[in-house]
């Protein structure tokens, strides 16, 4: 049954990403919903209004439009205070919502009598994989490395080592403490810079799967706090 | 014969570096001379001064007492102004000078009678190489790739690309001008990081060399102004 | 229970295959089953009478002695007209039938009383995986890249471009649609022949997997309609 | 000294080449030169009279105008007989002419009193290297695996092996009978399809530096006639 | 509910392993258990008396001590005659037994009225597999590989093949017999040592994961007896 | 000039080498040269006799024949007193001499006449290459590390160290003192093994070599006295 589906713009602060993409949009589009997007929504992520509109969205000048006229809100963050009044009983909100973290976000939507959908809680069909959170996963182990390899420099107050090391100056050592999503990522990237990586993690099984498809300067050790310890008083960067 | 090697600590402004390490200062030593080291000229590189003492330095307080004894003194950066009283006739300084982009400091070091051998015109015995610069652009290249994707990141004004990607999400296009010592190092690290690099040089036979040893997603393009320019168009990033 | 199997020369036009190797048919034999084989069956495939009889065959003359001693007849292609007359009721046949593509085919096989197992329908036990259509798909995976390189000479009418590029030309940007058995077949020999190689899927655990064991000159991308077209316009070669 | 530097269409059969890429002769006519190009002469490279133009050519109608206008000719092939008259006393000429193949050839250019520099015969300054001939050598070289794969096919006579094999059975055995810069290229080309390669060569050094960079299913084979005949022997494909 | 644990030192000849390490032995003490340490039980596998009791230990003088006082005994090799008057019922005895092997043995366990649980028949969960004897095939893996290395040197009487060979001297061919834990072990340090690897098996699927993981240099074949013999028959080393 | 060439049975206890293979021997008579080898010489390297013949050699029955009748002996190992009094003056000498190594030696064939050229003096035409010490270098440093792995099993009174690893336990770390001929080979191997690997060397340029070709989990320190030492503090094995 088509819906409206309705993209507000992002007001919490530093917050720059949106909910659609103009190709997520228009393949909601061809399925047969109404989506409305608020003027400026993409901007900080680099799509214009033009092309949503090309995708097939109707623009809208304010948010109090999107929420008076969808049966489904999609957001990135949680509500603010001041888009609370807006939310309608029976509307659909679907975005990151970490009730756990406040109590007063969580007595909101409960008056608001909208249906809360948290990104955070989604599960895959027959495992426990988590199909929302695992790219900002990626993203996070990735972006680790640069953060990690920024605060060894010593304008940061770090040792002043490069990660890659040069010909003739060895490369740093680097710890991550777990090989799941995030252990991963931070491991292709540091090898791929040339570190000298240690993986730790308590599932043999798992680092048999890292061993066969990461590069040899990466080395997986069975991880019990013994033995840990022991290896971080040497590495240079913890992740 | 042996020589009395002086050391200062660096004073221009955000120069960190120090022109002996313990391990180069040992060296030194060992081949029967002395080695002066003003107090706190390493510690912005991780050195302290007991450590220059085990590895056979005397310390001195001052700079002055340095540029008294010293038959040679080793710099990283030129002498500011207020080192050209300390300098010595006869003396010989060993640092980096860059004359060409200062007349005054080329008219004091005339003036002070030093012999001044400038690291950034050694040349290697047989070749055109520059063996005092080979370091400094290996680092130089590396580093490029660590500024250039801070700059692509959106908090600091960049397209909000991460260069390397993740799964489902395609990764940088990087431009780099020139296989030189820079362009290399900021290849195998560009292509570590899983970005799709270019490098244009117009000396085929190192664009074999590079097409040797360097990892698959790098493509070498014999370099013409009229080519290069339709590629960069497309580059996320140019190095 | 011990059965006897029978495999008929194809004679479909060029097809140059055989149902069963001498190594298959020798397990066959190990397992007690007797095995008929029509003179000049594996000829095209490069085993000779010879080697069948080695391996436990007994040779026969005639298709029509195949399916009159036969409990089993296997073949690669579905059964021609001038085969019909020969299959009996009860009688198993198996091999590829496409029963879709024609319908007095299917209607053939029905008054036939044969028992007809299509190998384009047998699914592997706990998957949805097709086992005898998977090393089919592999092989066109990678035949794909042969032919498409073919089509981009300049002699075939194509571009004139080399897949693979040599130092300083660029390789081709091969673009491949769907990361299954055929695209990651594909991908292998695209990439290992240094193009630069896209593959669009969407299904993101498979692309995960891929940008697990694919060489880094394969970029992966989470596909919409919307995005494919803009990336296919700069494409040397789609597969 | 700024020169008229003309640029003719081939004529030669099967010949789809041109001498400068509108790259190469937007350098000259940055260098201060005047490049006449013959209508239509880039067309079957993929390069379009326009984009001369852009680039600062001056097009002509016939090859008789460049002949008469220019101080130097520079052509891909050697020239044909009705080309001949065309050719004036003094002018330089700059193809490939492979003299040694056609005394008929050899004497009209010496009649000509023109001076004609073989592409073929240019020397690197201070090496053996041919600079003109290695791009030639690295095409053949890489083209030499698609042939050899087509010819490995069932439908043009061959084994029907497919060089790559597939999971389960066996890639080609390839082996290539030197290792300059073909043997370098196609080795390149074939490990990277998945073959096993062996390479012959009687440079140890050369092979030593092949085994430094090439993969791991390329074996390096210091060659005697002794030797090599039984490794050929059970080669799927000799290049 | 916390139990005492007790660790003998084994007695078997040649048998230098430990049933804990300290990490291990930390782990079950940080869960609330005690655990008993026989004098010297780590020494063979380099772990002192000393470090037991930082990691938590109680250590005791005899094997009579640990066999009396624990409600679980945990070791390597299976009890040997000496210790079967120590085992007491009720005990739950933990270790490799092996029962096929020994009638007596088994008998003396069945009397002992102990809990023998066998390490070799612990199966992981949901799975065929068998967690305790992974690690255990792993290293037989990998160790395949450097004891046949051995047997192809001339001195322990084989045909002075270097298993890696060196540039211009072809390196050996290895068969290996099965792409299970073993197999794959074995394959990954043969083709790291350069030599050129065939794993034969009948488990397509599993050929299809070990080519996407494994080096080039690493082919696979669907094993039948009709086809591994003639393969074997040119081998350097089978494993 | 054809001369004839004795291959002689060497004699020095432990040595199975042989000075000249069927291939090299077929090289020498394809040049016209005549070459007389002592029945068995090849026999430990695995060329019999009959091998030696269809390659072109004369087989005799005693080193005296070899001695008596060559122009040129090429042997492997330096001769021994029982073989002084069957050389020749004038005769050429080529082996392995290392005079330095005994002055009895040195004296005797002072004494001799006869023309000695050492192997381990040969040098290369303008470079300082020895090209005969380089394979058996090459061999040096990759037995080096087989050597060194059976070192660290604890039969041989080792750590018990597996120098790959396994997943979920540390490779070895492997320090390799010097870049040349031996020490690249040894870290080939013990990098291919999975070994966490740091060269040293004083040569920079060898160094940035080093790091282009081989894999990331080999590190390269430029080398000074006072660095190397707290590297080997930690490694498993130092080569």
């Amino acid at each position: 049954m088509p819906k409206t589906i309705g993209v507000p713009r992002e007001i919490k602060e530093d917050e720059g990403r949106v909910a659609l993409s103009p190709a997520g949009l228009h393949e909601l589009v061809r399925a047969g919903h109404a989506v409305l997007v608020e003027r400026g929504a993409g901007r900080e992520s680099g799509f214009d209004d033009a092309e949503y509109e090309t995708a097939g969205a109707r623009l809208v000048e304010t948010a109090a439009e999107i929420y008076h006229e969808s049966d489904i809100v999609v957001k990135v963050k949680e509500p603010l205070e001041r888009e609370y009044p807006l939310i309608r009983r029976g509307q659909i909100l679907f975005t990151f919502f970490h009730f756990a973290a406040s109590r007063e976000l969580t007595d909101a939507m409960l008056q608001s009598g909208a249906s809360c959908i948290a990104y955070e809680t989604i599960e895959a069909e027959d495992r426990q994989l988590l199909p929302l959170l695992t790219p900002m996963s990626e993203v996070a182990g990735r972006m680790s490395v640069f953060e990690g390899s920024k605060c060894l420099e010593s304008p940061a107050g770090g040792r002043g080592v490069l990660i890659s090391g040069i010909p003739g100056v060895e490369s740093a050592r680097v710890v991550i403490l777990g090989g799941g999503v995030v252990g991963l990522n931070a491991a292709k990237l540091a090898a791929g810079l040339g570190a000298q990586v240690t993986i730790f993690d308590i599932d043999l099984d798992r680092l048999r799967y890292l061993s066969d498809i990461l590069p040899p300067n990466v080395v997986t050790i069975f991880s019990t706090p013994y033995d840990v310890r022991r290896k971080l008083y040497d590495a240079d960067l913890v992740i």
